[in-house]
């Protein structure tokens, strides 16, 4: 991976091309930054990815129909209200939204993509929203980018950039992100935004080929509470200023600008789950030894919805009682008798019983802000992973009300 | 349902022809009762349902075998170990118990039945069982239910006893329980155990088959925390004694002995949700208009296991936004347009949008301890319904440790 370079600070405005800006246009009741736009200089390519829920907020069901479009030359972020469940006035509110910062960038409606994070089913301050637009984007700069990031937060507690380059066929291609998670955060992307920018060439079907890819490594693998929200949203947009020779399917160079992608998403989503509500602790749960890639997720999402493993983990327990008993009701194959947990490489269950290892060894490895759980099944060669949170008492606190 | 009566106080004890005690053998640090028996004095017919977790414990194990053989004569349990992920000294440990209990009874090793709840993963204190099971079952009478009862409780703050009268075939026919619960309660049974007696003149496979539709009906319609145990056993014996006609599949008065049943093992079952880990409050979540009774049970899951919808109701908001977002990523059918919901009958949402009801009106109800939420998806007929818990600071503290 060394060819790939860390931007020191980077974000979305790192890539040539793009500028940005975050404002308080007063959606939030703090003086807080609610609004942001990321601009782009020419027409680009994009590759998105949406909430898998059956209740998609308008704006997410708007910007799924300019995606199809593509020549995107603008994005328009805001937290504070996600103009969700808000029915047809919510669709005409996020036209309107659409339709303002289009004519502020002279540019078609379709050109525009919009997201939404925050309370669901009350409507949009529209008068507050409308007036910020054109403000926000006469400010988009190179300089900006914290101060959009810093505007699609809702529960987070610190903003998240991330920008890196890589040499694509003798070209350095930039690319930068930003990102919001906390709460309700769970495969299937649940309350989300990421958007990234890139100034390599790549023609759109390979571009959302590799944004789907690097979704499912990355933000997808993340879980705080095992809830899918109404609005994830995943934009990155192309506009090929780099000159690379275009990558299209199947070139050469395509899988190491796949992995260049897949580092800015993994860091931002690992920055996400370091950030879930209320958290103390990280768990990466890897999956061994299954017999197939379903049952290994199958596992995964009984060990990553368990509140009482996740509060065990809060209490810094080597509890792997608990761990086994999930993989036992998972549904998915196992064999009490074959299993074998580690805790950061160290044994503590072997042939589904507790080995020699010393309990305060495994209390060790539990109470470091982040570790490894390694659960192998000894059924076949499937393996899968993801990142987790604890629960504390602290998440109820924060999530009793909004 | 006036055909049925309640005997104040009761429980197993109150069947003609059963006995019981608890006592402190010292498997439990604290000086609780740990051991209890249930002792029939003729041979029972047998009605059982067991965990559907993979892993199981020993002592579910053991049962499952007994259970087929029939004509049981006794049940022993203790509570402070689970007897689970302890392998094949484990099974010897658990064999052993019944072996020292048929001793005292004087019966086969077969007629007993055995169940262990408490910590997994830690070998039994068999010299202390072993010199309890003797006194336990020296001083079964019929007045030990409560002791009983209270000697397999683990996080439980109470302990769970009910019985009933009802008249079949001109005799009156008693039904009385008891039931533990707490932590890790999910439908499929988590740690919970509940053991039933009867004197109803009732064939085996017509027990086995009323067991298993009020157990469907009961313990398997309450969630405290979505985990599934090693251990969970429903058990419930019938000698015959009350001298009625016996109940055969088909039998006129079968339906009123179902009724019966699952009076007794609602009532537990309520009590068990009741007493959750650190709970506030109980909701009946009914999920009307779903297109399958898969696709019913699949929102009731979605809204069951999240701990974002769950803390809100410890928070007194009824944030119904959250339980639109549950039911659109539930994976099953629903349009978001269609669903209605409402809070103690108190329309909230209508064609998914918010309704002109008072939000302060939803919140008088949404600060209960106990409220009933509907949501009706006006996809099709189907119907159920669970009792949930709410999710508090104190479940956490409670379940960082042991």
């Amino acid at each position: 991976m060394s060819l790939l370079k860390i931007i020191q600070g980077g974000g979305v405005v790192s890539t040539p091309g793009f500028q940005a800006y975050g404002i308080h246009c007063g959606i939030k009741k703090k003086k807080k930054n609610d609004l942001a736009a990321v601009v782009a200089e020419d027409n680009c390519e994009v590759g998105a990815v949406f909430t898998t829920n059956r209740v998609k907020a308008a704006p997410v069901q708007i910007s799924m129909r300019h995606v199809k479009k593509g020549n995107i030359r603008g994005i328009l972020l805001n937290s504070g209200n996600a103009n969700a469940c808000t029915g047809d006035q919510g669709l005409k509110d996020a036209m309107e939204m659409v339709k303002e910062t289009s004519k502020a960038l002279q540019v078609k409606t379709s050109q525009v993509l919009v997201c939404s994070t925050g309370r669901i089913g009350v409507a949009l301050p529209m008068d507050k929203i409308l007036a910020g637009i054109p403000k926000v984007i006469a400010q988009a700069s190179k300089k900006g980018g914290k101060q959009a990031a810093q505007a699609i937060m809702t529960s987070d507690t610190f903003h998240k950039e991330f920008a890196i380059t890589v040499p694509i066929g003798g070209k350095k291609v930039t690319i930068g992100g930003m990102a919001k998670g906390a709460g309700m955060i769970h495969p299937n992307m649940a309350t989300m935004l990421a958007c990234l920018t890139t100034d390599a060439a790549i023609e759109g079907k390979a571009l959302q080929e590799v944004v789907g890819k690097a979704v499912n490594e990355s933000f997808n693998r993340i879980s705080v509470d095992g809830d899918t929200s109404t609005n994830d949203t995943v934009l990155v947009l192309a506009n090929g200023k780099a000159g690379n020779a275009k990558l299209k399917k199947g070139h050469r160079e395509l899988p190491l600008f796949y992995e260049a992608l897949k580092k800015v998403m993994q860091t931002l989503a690992r920055m996400i789950v370091e950030d879930g509500e209320g958290i103390s602790k990280v768990v990466e749960v890897q999956i061994h030894g299954a017999s197939s890639m379903a049952d290994a997720r199958c596992h995964l999402e009984a060990i990553s919805h368990s509140p009482l493993i996740k509060s065990s983990w809060a209490g810094n327990d080597p509890n792997w009682g608990r761990l086994l008993a999930a993989l036992g009701y998972s549904g998915a194959k196992m064999d009490p008798k074959k299993v074998e947990i580690r805790y950061d490489g160290i044994l503590a269950v072997k042939h589904g019983m507790p080995y020699k290892t010393p309990p305060a060894r495994l209390k060790q490895v539990a109470k470091k802000r982040s570790f490894t759980l390694t659960l192998d099944l000894h059924q076949g060669n499937a393996k899968d992973w993801m990142w987790v949170n604890d629960l504390t008492e602290k998440y109820v606190t924060l999530n009793k009300s909004e």
